[in-house]
């Protein structure tokens, strides 16, 4: 490392080029911002993401622009730099190769990237300079990228704060299809069968389908780019899932289906259990911890000091809401060997507490 | 209500028999507990949700057997008794009905009910006297029964501490299949795709993902009963989702279909808020703030007394994992009245927040 040097210039001042340009003032690298949107740029000033005024030529360019334009941006920086190495943040990376490519001869200085953060939130306001501390970046060098260029983008995605994964441009765009775009459509296909649905119908909503749909309520505008830019790679998952759609359908129009939804739901539990929880562990190492708790102000303060007390390190938790009632429960997962002793002092201080 | 006076017989010691049994024990009323499985309705008395030896016609039966046998057990209770009220625990309403229809001319005595509460655990010894506090239990009337019958058990259910809603044998059945159901099988497809995926992509995983497939590692033979029973609904909604779906695919394969893709996300946006969140309040309501927290023992206790002293109650929160590294950030809901003083507060003490 200490290849980077900056300036690096940030193009597109949204949450993540005004994250990245933030990110990078903490270690002195000079950032040069540049957006389409005049405002934006001076909004991510403003906040201290970088200058507007970098003079001269950058050793790396950050593509940071909304996945449709990322393609031709690349191009055009490709064109106005001489030796800057190029990347971009987009959540696809074939088709800014492609759109790219189409532009110009020459990609040895383009180097594709994906730091896989983000927020509810958007815009240069919303920029932070931790936004990449602890996430994964992924690095997607291609055939005529030179090692030092690749080398100095793991190196800008690591001055941010991130871990990076290195991967090929397909396998970026399959993995990212299965485990972020395919389970978005998901999410909304089966939010949106709700658009209808009464009142009383909703009432009966537990903790499940809130898990189910919660994604489904982000940016239509953004995930339409993102799930166009992937359409090869989700179009094959996407008809995997049909045709387990109709061998459920099949299944539960026959009298003797029920062998066949068994074989497909055993085969979402073994899925769901591949899926890595905190720090990429499974999360089935965790043993999980009830309590009852009060909707008061405070309560929730004294539940954590209390399971601190006992030393466990809550590793992840969930509230689960009871409708209508001011009761709610607690779900703490610990490690294993915490759990005795996490009950015991619970028990002690006057929780009601369930294993 | 008091005209609850007992005996209940509890048919079916598991978790859900055996929980009523509890809960209807702290407020002293004689349970009689049956299970085809003496071993299990052994463990159901040790623990104390009730009796297995209470002689005498019951006032009230519960029969809380797996899926497939409940219209039987029905059935035959009706048979063993003269007067008592039955009812049942099933997630699904109309086959029961049709099963115990087709063994018994009479079905007046038996009123369907339906507790909203569960947990990943399962069998007698997994029993809890608070299961139901707070929770929905659905009273599905149908048009042969008395009034009284249908109080009874509306009685049962809040003896048990749950909230009541009553609803149609059929509107029942859709309200689940829409809010529980559905979801299940939308979370077992997506996890489904997941099964052969290399590690490698599986890294690139995050909270998203997580909450789509949470619900798919439900017990497949349980889930299995229970999409058959509800097949009928299920079906109706499958059906919409692979229209969805087609559409889906037909726009990812055009080079216009941008306004389609859209489209279908926006439902899913309208769908998704319309989920209720914490007592039953559109989960939009609440402010969010992020606050950065260090993967140590005690420090979430620190941050929620800190929360506490700010005033404001948090309505719900979420742990956001970053793999690989020792950092997490926690989200907190609060009343957006509250968010203020919360971000003053925790900034003063030392927090890394961000709203």
């Amino acid at each position: 490392m200490n290849n980077l040097k900056g300036p690096v210039r940030v193009v597109g001042t949204g949450l993540i080029g005004a994250s990245i340009g933030l990110a990078l003032g903490r270690l002195g690298v000079t950032v040069h911002l540049v957006d389409a949107d005049a405002e934006s740029a001076l909004m991510a000033e403003r906040i201290g993401a970088g200058s507007r005024d970098v003079a001269g030529e950058p050793q790396v360019v950050v593509v940071a622009v909304p996945p449709d334009h990322v393609g031709a941006v690349i191009a055009a920086q490709l064109a106005a730099t001489t030796s800057a190495i190029v990347t971009d943040t987009g959540s696809v990376k074939s088709k800014p190769l492609v759109d790219a490519g189409a532009l110009t001869d020459d990609l040895s200085r383009y180097v594709g990237s994906h730091p896989m953060a983000g927020s509810e939130r958007s815009g240069p306001l919303a920029g932070r300079a931790d936004l990449f501390d602890g996430a994964t970046w992924a690095i997607t060098p291609h055939e005529g990228n030179r090692p030092e260029a690749v080398e100095l983008i793991r190196e800008l995605a690591e001055t941010c704060g991130a871990r990076t994964v290195e991967l090929s441009v397909q396998d970026h765009d399959l993995a990212v299809a299965r485990v972020s775009h395919l389970p978005h459509l998901m999410s909304a296909l089966a939010a949106g069968t709700l658009v209808d649905a009464p009142a009383s119908h909703l009432e009966l909503s537990g903790q499940g389908v809130r898990d189910v749909t919660r994604i489904a309520g982000g940016d239509p505008r953004l995930w339409t780019q993102i799930v166009a830019a992937n359409a090869p790679a989700l179009t094959t998952l996407l008809e995997r899932i049909r045709g387990d759609l109709d061998r459920m359908l099949i299944a539960l129009g026959k009298d003797d289906g029920s062998g066949d939804i068994t074989n497909l739901l055993m085969n979402g539990v073994t899925g769901a259990v591949r899926v890595p929880g905190k720090h990429g562990a499974p999360h089935t190492d965790d043993a999980t911890v009830l309590v009852n708790i009060p909707d008061r102000p405070g309560q929730l303060a004294k539940l954590f000091a209390d399971a601190a007390a006992s030393g466990a390190n809550v590793e992840d938790l969930r509230i689960d809401h009871s409708p209508g009632l001011a009761i709610g429960q607690v779900e703490l997962a610990v490690k294993p060997a915490s759990v005795d002793q996490l009950v015991k002092v619970l028990t002690e201080r006057g929780w009601v507490v369930h294993r």
